[in-house]
C-alpha cells in the first residue's frame, strides 16, 4: 500500500519546453479541455510559467514525510505533485524542502493543500501553486506513496506526465499525448496571432468567426 | 427571451470620472451603503481604479458567446458587466476578446465568473474583477442577453449604471443619481482630508467626532 | 459586559523584535505549533512583517465605533487585533483610522473581517491581515470592549500577548512565554540555517535526519 | 433613505395558490429560467411548500429591528423576504417572532441569513428558507427598511411579487407575470404528466424526444 | 506538551439540567451574546438537546488517538469536544467509539471536524455537532491532550465547561457562570412565555416592546 | 472526443451487494482508505445504503443532455455518475428522468452538481448523493460523453467500478478488486462486532487494543 516508483518515463524534454511556452490556458484547449486542476490551486508569486514532469506523492493530512522521500526522486526538470488523502490545509513545503529540491533540479511544486515561508520561497523564485497558504507545519509520523497515480485538485495525474503551470493555474498532460497536444497547441497560437492583430485593428469577432447567421437563427433579437 | 439592447443612456462624461476619482469605498459611502458587489469579486492585479458605463451581458452556464455580441455595443468609456445565470468559474474571458474590446474602448470587466490569461491581461493594462481565475474555456451554444438588467454578484445592475472599480472592490450607481452622488462623494472626500490632517496631528477620533459621551451613555466602563 | 481595560502589560521590546525576525512559521513551530490564526487571515499586501502587542477589540457585526476607542489605547509598537462578535466581512476598516492609528505608533491591524481603502493602506505601508476585502462600511451604534480576551480566527488572544504576522499568517505568543519562545525560535534558526547549507549542496534530508531506517521499519518500499 | 412603503399591490390568490402547487423547478422553467435565488437557501426542515406575496425587508447586518416593523404590514397569504444590507449568519428570526407572524397570517420566511429556535419553528409548522442557523442573536439598534426593492440571494425581489419555495429552493416571480407564468407552469405540469406515464414505462427520452439524430449531427459516436 | 488532565471540576448537575432545557439560542442571550460555536457545526440528525461537562481533546489532523484517551476520562453526564489542531474534515468518530463513550455515560460529541457511522449514531440515539460528515478515517500515530483549554469552532472551552447543544448549535457556558446563567435564562424564558401569549393573540411586538417612538426618532418614515 | 462506450464490464451481482451490505465506511478501510469522494457529496434524504456499477457521464456545465444517452446505456443494478467538465451547481436530474432512470433498473444517482425535484426523488424512493440542491435547470446543447473515465468529487471512477452509498458519502471500488475488497469488509465487520461487545460491557479501547504502552513510549503524562 506504501510505495515508491523509482523509474517512472518522461516525455522529451523539447516537448516539455513547448508546452510551458504555450501556457495553461492554450494547452488546456488543445487537449481538448481536458487536465485542468481546480480553480482552488493559485500560484503563491505572480508571473511563472513552467512545465515539468510530474513526480507525485500521495500524502495523509498533516504529514509531510513522503515529500522527503520524493525529492531523491527527482531529476532535473520534475515538477513535485502533491495531493493529501483527505483535505488540509496544512504547510506541507516551506524553504528548506525548496532549497533541497531546487539542488536536484526540480522546477516547482503544485499541492492541494498548504505551503509556508512564502516570502523565503518568493525570494529564490521557486513557484508553488496550492490550495492554501498556512505556517502550520505538519510532523513525520505515517507513510504514504510516491510515483504513484494520485487525484491533484480533481485532475488525474501519472507519475511523468507533463505539469504545466502559470498564472491561470495547472494543467496536465498525459507523457503519452506531449507530442500531439503540442502541435496542437502551436496551431491555436499561430492561428491566434493572426485573429489578435485582426482584433486590434477594431475587426468585430462576430464578423471574423462569421457568428451574425448563427445568432439570428438562434433567435437573438435587436431592439 | 434574448436580446441585445443596441441604445441605452449613460451618464454624463464628468460625472462618470468623478467618481472614479472618488473612488469604490467613498462612492458606496456617498449613496447609503447601496450597491456594493458581494467582496468575492477581485481584481486580477492591484492598482487598477476605473469608472464606465456599464454594458451588461446575462450568460448562459460555461458559454461566453454573448460577450462577441456585447463588444460590438460598446462606446469608449465603457465597462463589461458578466452575470452568468447560474454559478460557474469558467474562464469567460481571455487576451483575444481584451484585445478587441480596447479596440473599442473599453476600460475593464466585471464578471461574476472566471477569466483566463491574466499575465497577459495584466501585461496590456486591462482591469478585471473576477470571482474566479480560471484556465477553463467555455463553448458558443447558447444565447443570452446584453443591455438587459441583471444581478451581478448580488447588486443589481442596470445597462448605462456607472460602475466604479479599484482594489476594495466593484460598486454600481444608478445612471440617475449618478450627478447626487458625485456630490456627496466629493464633499465626503474634501472632509475627510481636513480630518486626515488632524488625525494624523494625533487628534483622536474620540474627539474629533465627540463621541465620548454617547459612549458614556451607551454605558461603556473604562477600568 | 462592554469595558476598556486601560492598563495592560506588555512584553519585553526586545523579545518582541526578536520573534518579529523569527517570522510566523518558526515561532509557531518554537512553541510547539500553538497560537496560529486560521489560514482565511491574508495581508492585503505582500512582503509585511512585524510583530507587536496585542490591544485587543470585540465589535458587533457592521459596527466600527470600539475601533475609534481603541485607538486612543495604543502605544508605539502596539498592533490592533479585532475579533466581530459573529461573522461579518463588512470593511471596519480605511486610510482614516489608520492614519489615526499610525499617528499612536500602531505598527498594523488584524481582523477577522473586511478591511477598505487598501491602496491607500497599501501606499502607507501600513500592513493589515484581514479575512476579506470590502468597501461595505459600518455603522456606530453598539458597543463592544477593548483590551478583553477574545478568539480571534480560532485563536485565543489576551491583550498584551505579542502578534508575530508575515506572508504566512499570524501568530499570537503568550505574553509570559515570548523570552521562552523567542529563545527556541533563535536555536530553531541557527539549526535550520546549517541544514540549509547542507540541503543546498545536495544532501537529502533522508540522510541528515536519517530517516531510512525509520521508513522501511514502517515498511515503505522502493519499486 | 429608510423608510416603510404601506400600501402594496399583490398578485391574485388564485394566481398565488396555483404557483405554489406547481412548485420551484416547475415556476423556475415556465418564466424561462429567472428568479431563482441562490442554493445556498435551504429549508429548516424537509416538506415544505408554500407560496405567498412579498413583504420584502432590508436589514443591517446584526440587526433584526425592521423585522417588528414589517410584521405590521403583513396581510394574511405574505410572506417575509429579508436581505441584510452585508453578509450575516446571525439568527435574526426565532419563535417568538414566528408566533407574531403566524398571528397575521404570515406563511414562512425567507432570509438571506441565520434563523434560530429551529426546533420550535419546525414544531410550529413555520417554514423558513436560510442561509444559515445560527443561535447568535441580534441588536435592535439601527434602521432599514420594509417594502422597498431587494437584492435577496442573488435575485431581484421588489414588494408583492410572488414568492414559491419548496426542497428545491426559492423563486420569485414578478406580480406582473403570475398570471402568464401560472398558465405556463400549468401546460408543463399536464405535458409532464404526459411523458412520466411514457417514462414510466420504459420509453427513452432519446426517442420521446427525438434526440438520436441531431446528436449524431453535433458527432456523438457509439462504441 | 501532550498532557491528560485527570481530576477537572463540573458544574452541579442540576445546573447542567436546567441549562440543556433552557437551549442554546436562550442560552447565548442569558450570558450576554458570547460562548457560541460556529455555524457551521450542525447536529447529525434532528431534536436532540442536550447539556454536560466538557471533557476537551486537542488532536492533530486525521489522528483519533486521543479519543480512545478521553473516553477513559469520561464521567456519566459529560460530552466530549474536540478540535482538531488545523483544519480536517476526518472522519474521527463511530459507532464502535459511541459504544463505548455511551458506556461511561456520555452524552454526546461535539467535533469541530469529521463523523461517519450517521445512521448507525443516528439509530443508536448518539447526538454529534460537527463540521463534517465523511468516512475517510484516522490514524493513531500522534499524541495530542485531553482536559486542556482549546478554541473548538471559534470558541474557548476550558474542560468543565457546560456544553449546551441542541438543533440552534452548540454554546460553552464557563463553569463558574452556570448558576447566574441559569438563573437569567430562567427569567428569559418565563419573560419570552408571556410574550408569545400576547404576540399569538396578535399583539405587535412594536407595541409590546414601546418600539414606536425609537422608530421615529431614529428616522423612520412611513410612506 | 464525445462517445459513448457501450460495451462494459460489471462486477458479480454478489460482489456488489456484499459491499452495499457492509457500507462506506467499512469499505474505504478495507481497501485502504483509497476511493471515497469529497465530503461535499451529501445524500438528498437519510438512510438510504446502495451498491452498484457506475455509468458515468461527462457533461458540459449546465447541460443535461447526456444523462438521456446515459440512461438507455444502463442495465438493472446500475448507478449513474456523472461529473461536469467543470463546477456547477444546476439541477441536472429531477423526477422524469428519475422515472425513466427507475424504469431501466438504476439504483440511484450519484452528481457533483445539483439535483432537483427532491420531495418527488424522496417520495419515488430514488437516493441522489450530490453536492448541491437547486431548481436551476439545464439546457440540451453541447455533448458530453458516457461511460468513460472520470473523476468525481475528487475519486477517479472508471465505468463498471462499484459504487458504494449511504449516509457517510460515496465511495469507488475498481472493479477487478470488488472480490478482495469485499473479503477484507466482511473481515472487518466480524471483527467489529467482537470489539462492540466488549465497548458496550465497558472495556476501554486503551487495553482492548493495548494501547497504553506506546502512549508512554511517545511521551504521553496524566497529571
Amino acid at each position: 500500500m506504501t510505495v515508491v516508483v523509482q523509474n517512472i518515463q518522461r516525455a522529451a524534454p523539447e516537448e516539455i519546453e513547448g508546452l510551458g511556452k504555450a501556457g495553461v490556458a492554450t494547452v488546456h484547449e488543445a487537449q481538448g479541455r481536458t487536465g485542468l486542476l481546480s480553480s482552488r490551486m493559485r500560484p503563491i508569486y505572480a508571473g511563472a510559467q513552467i512545465a515539468g514532469s510530474a513526480v507525485t506523492i500521495s500524502a495523509p493530512p498533516g504529514d509531510n514525510w513522503m515529500i522527503h522521500v520524493a525529492i531523491e526522486q527527482l531529476r532535473p526538470g520534475d515538477v513535485l505533485v502533491l495531493a493529501p488523502t483527505s483535505p488540509c490545509d496544512n504547510g506541507y513545503f516551506g524553504d528548506l524542502l525548496a532549497t533541497s529540491a531546487m539542488a536536484r533540479g526540480c522546477r516547482g511544486l503544485v499541492i492541494d493543500a498548504g505551503v509556508r515561508d512564502i516570502r523565503d520561497l518568493t525570494g529564490m523564485g521557486f513557484p508553488v501553486w496550492s490550495s492554501a497558504v498556512s505556517a502550520q507545519g505538519t510532523v513525520k509520523e505515517t507513510l504514504g506513496s510516491v510515483n504513484v497515480p494520485i487525484v491533484c485538485a480533481g485532475a488525474h495525474v501519472e507519475p511523468g506526465d507533463v505539469i504545466v503551470a502559470d498564472d491561470d493555474g495547472v494543467c496536465v498532460v498525459k507523457r503519452a499525448d506531449a507530442a500531439s497536444v503540442l502541435k496542437k497547441a502551436n496551431e491555436r497560437l499561430a492561428n491566434e496571432e493572426a485573429k489578435r492583430q485582426r482584433l486590434a485593428a477594431g475587426e468585430l469577432g462576430l464578423d471574423i468567426y462569421s457568428m451574425r447567421e448563427r445568432l439570428a437563427e438562434k433567435g437573438l433579437k435587436y431592439v
